[in-house]
């Protein structure tokens, strides 16, 4: 099944890029604002939370085609939540994957506001679904709601930058990668299985999967940063001991942090076993992402 | 029936207010992004927005009870929409209603989380909503993001920071007052309607006197600009001219622009007349409110 995984990535990934740039084009507002907004959905990326709901609806045997309005929902928010996190007062980015960053690009007034559209967007672009139910919408809504507001993404960014000059411990800064962009991977899961009716232990389980695999993805972000260099990461490594960021390997060293790792991706393992869909492209996919060196 | 609107609308107001916190309070996150959120709660406002939408409700036989937690989530995108619009980087305002703006107060960073944070909590308002059914949930909130967003309100700020310093003709200063204030109170009065089952001619009239009272309200702020003085209005007066800002006086002359208010205020009455509701309080409430003096 190997040698399946990766054109189906590719071929997701098209599909999910053509669907996020009919979604603005077909917004017929003034060309400033739609530009910004164009560019930063052009700007790409590797569309991992849309492709891990399209890959877990495959896994509990539903249709993609239903789910779709959801995910690119799920991908305007996280794009959103990039521009406003490159903004000067945030993280003071000015490239992003070797591109400009929409304030960089644009000016930091249409960057917060193309931000604010996209995020308005996300919303509406599952009250449109013609694939759900009013139920289905509702649903997906309030969840989406959750996972990006105060008690999650958003909330999450706030925790970390007011923890970014203090020492914190293992617990807080679970916390904040939990909130920041766990939130949003649990949302891709619980989304992808539910749509497909999944049973509600599957579900659960799959969110338990999310979760620790949203921390995998941190703790080796982290490890890459120390033991990596600038020119395979294609960012500046060492970047977070010139911060003074918490990280794992600033908390339990090197080797603890590959424990960390090991024991998240146990869990991941153990919660995909439990829902029953160990033997699938969704696992094969998780176990690739664990596993990239850049 | 005059002697009755005031205490109900200082009825209406103190109810908002409480629910409004209410809102804020009962959220389960960091300190710091409550302080935030609940700070441009607190410095309050007419609450014009939902108190048009109760009466509106009121108007239509319908029950307040059943549209609050829309008319909440109407205010919170309202609130939202100012805590951007003061960043330093839009309209870059020090104080608003006497009171330090949001970023003043906090941070910048804290201002634009606490923003996105109560756009994204509104959707939720609604979503979890008792008082609605799945389909008027969904209904309502399709349009608030329509009208909060590219296509509204967003649309309208952006249009107007577009053409800050450019001279623009009345159809373009028409467009964007629409999309920047009027689309929020066609929103009042269309959800007051809708979930109060009244008609689509009635709700078609009214989203229509909503779109002519808010050039009236917009119209008249220029002409208080222009021909009042700094105490009476509590805010700079004069500052339209010291900006280069494109205003109706400026371009019709007081006069003139007195004239084009006065064909606004036709035009709601009109509407208001064909909705069936022009004995209302509500028709009450917008004539004190295109009489106001600051």
């Amino acid at each position: 099944m190997a040698e399946q995984l990766m054109p189906i990535i590719s071929q997701y990934k098209a599909s999910i890029d053509q669907d996020l740039l009919a979604c603005i084009e077909e917004l017929d507002i003034h060309e400033h604002l739609k530009a910004s907004m164009q560019y930063s959905i052009e700007a790409g990326g590797k569309r991992v939370r849309p492709i891990l709901m399209y890959l877990t609806t495959l896994a509990c045997e539903g249709s993609i085609d239903k789910v779709k309005p959801v995910a690119i929902a799920l991908e305007l928010v996280h794009t959103y939540s990039l521009i406003h996190d490159d903004l000067p007062a945030m993280d003071d980015d000015d490239y992003r994957r070797g591109q400009q960053t929409n304030h960089k690009a644009f000016d930091e007034a249409t960057a917060i506001l193309a931000g604010d559209a996209l995020l308005t967007l996300s919303f509406q672009c599952i009250t449109n679904a013609v694939s759900l139910s009013a139920e289905e919408k509702v649903f997906a809504l309030s969840r989406l709601s959750e996972v990006s507001g105060a008690k999650g993404m958003v909330g999450g960014q706030s925790l970390d930058l007011h923890f970014e000059n203090t020492p914190i411990d293992l617990t807080q800064l679970e916390d904040i990668h939990h909130l920041k962009t766990g939130q949003l991977l649990v949302y891709a899961m619980e989304m992808g299985a539910y749509l497909a009716g999944a049973p509600l232990d599957t579900i659960d389980a799959l969110k338990e999967a999310a979760k620790a695999i949203g921390l995998t993805f941190q703790i080796q972000d982290d490890i890459l940063d120390v033991t990596s260099d600038t020119v395979t990461l294609g960012k500046p490594a060492g970047s977070d001991e010139a911060n003074l960021k918490s990280t794992y390997p600033k908390l339990l060293g090197v080797k603890g942090a590959e424990s960390e790792k090991q024991k998240q991706v146990g869990i991941s393992r153990r919660m995909l076993e439990k829902a029953g869909v160990n033997e699938t492209l969704l696992t094969q996919f998780i176990t690739y992402l664990s596993n990239r060196d850049r």
